[in-house]
């Protein structure tokens, strides 16, 4: 009885581990969220699958259903894969499904993958660190509200990278955030549907980019390492 | 005639991606630095293989050489693997070595790779992110000399998790910068040799941590998500 806490990586299904297929192979049940791409779940031939994401119009599950289902299914079966997006520790409450599942003494082990956050700008040549441009990142969640009072998030990062997941929906608001501390002519670079089809690149400054129109999901990477990707993609033939 | 840039993990030979060793499998040429795991090379067999990284007592090639090397067997080749541990963008210098082979006509593919700064902490059940907890976390290297003149970090960051890559050598001088900004009691957490045979874990807090015994490979986990690591621990049986 273990329940895998697996990364599905960013969208492609090249972009899984040899372990992540290996477990998915031999899962009686798979639970998961909105994944860029299903195709993985074809590994999983046979296994039970439930998906516990978000769907228009219906009503989705709480965390707290989400771990009891969980909870569930690891009492049940030998297999349990909890499939998330990217990798699982990085905004994926992977943390707190754990902590549910290990105090109702289900073992569990985790899967890491490889995170949209420096997958995606990496397959389009974007470098999130490059030496004496950039010797540090920061990734956040742009999915709460910054303008709501008991925000977590402070934006003062002083990171030479900054990479904002699920923050297409408070772009503007974001960045206003973010204004307040880089400079309106920071490179920016928004990649839509990272690694899949109809990937969609958008580049601009911060002073700029809250005008342009682009569509979840999708990732901003701000700072000079947006110039090195320029500098590649003139250099390069793509 | 491709190049491709390929991240081989934090050294669990199954943290490997597909595509990683699909494009393993067709090289012609893998050039490869010090792993953490050489064992994902026999996926290469058949292959050239070219060592690049540093040898103890031996002269060590420059980057400038390693790029004339790539630019040389890339133009000999059909299929060069350039193998980087973790991620090929995350302090691999990936970015400098993929703008010297397009700057030369070279077409490059990037293969992204679980950086060892999310997936070390993830198999043993650190979250670099966790609700109410952290909502951002800094990646930086620890390998620079920070009481250097020119140095280039700076170590205010204000996310809520800072992770040190490379940054054992210089541990107490960089644990002294961080705690300019940081409280003593802030929970550290240092894994040596992480996913392999050799692990190994040690917990601190940054006011004590300079003073433990550790060897590189390792990477230093500073923030409040230690804490839900040491909460993991005691509800789970591992």
């Amino acid at each position: 009885m273990v329940v895998y806490l697996v990364g599905a990586g960013p969208g492609d299904p090249e972009l899984v581990t040899i372990k992540a297929i290996k477990v998915l192979k031999k899962a009686d049940v798979v639970i998961y969220d909105r994944l860029a791409n299903e195709k993985i779940l074809e590994e999983a031939a046979g296994a039970k699958l439930i998906y516990v994401g978000k769907k228009a119009g219906v009503h989705h599950k709480t965390q707290d259903e989400i771990n009891q289902i969980l909870i569930h299914e690891g009492q049940k079966y030998d297999t349990v894969v909890r499939l998330k997006g990217g990798d699982p520790f990085v905004f994926g409450r992977g943390g707190e499904e754990m902590l549910a599942l290990l105090e109702n003494g289900i073992e569990v082990e985790v899967v890491p993958g490889v995170t949209s956050a420096i997958g995606v700008p990496g397959t389009i040549g974007l470098p999130v660190t490059h030496r004496g441009v950039a010797t540090s990142f920061t990734v956040v969640t742009g999915h709460e509200d910054p303008t709501k009072a008991e925000s977590q998030v402070k934006w003062d990062f002083n990171a030479d990278t900054i990479i904002v997941l699920m923050g297409i929906g408070n772009l503007e608001e974001n960045v206003q955030e973010i204004l307040k501390y880089k400079d309106p002519e920071t490179p920016v670079c928004i990649i839509e549907n990272g690694t899949m089809p109809g990937q969609r690149i958008v580049t601009g400054a911060l002073g700029d980019i809250a005008q342009k129109n682009v569509q979840p999901p999708a990732l901003v990477i701000i700072g000079p390492v947006v110039d090195v990707y320029n500098q590649m993609k003139n250099s390069g033939s793509n």
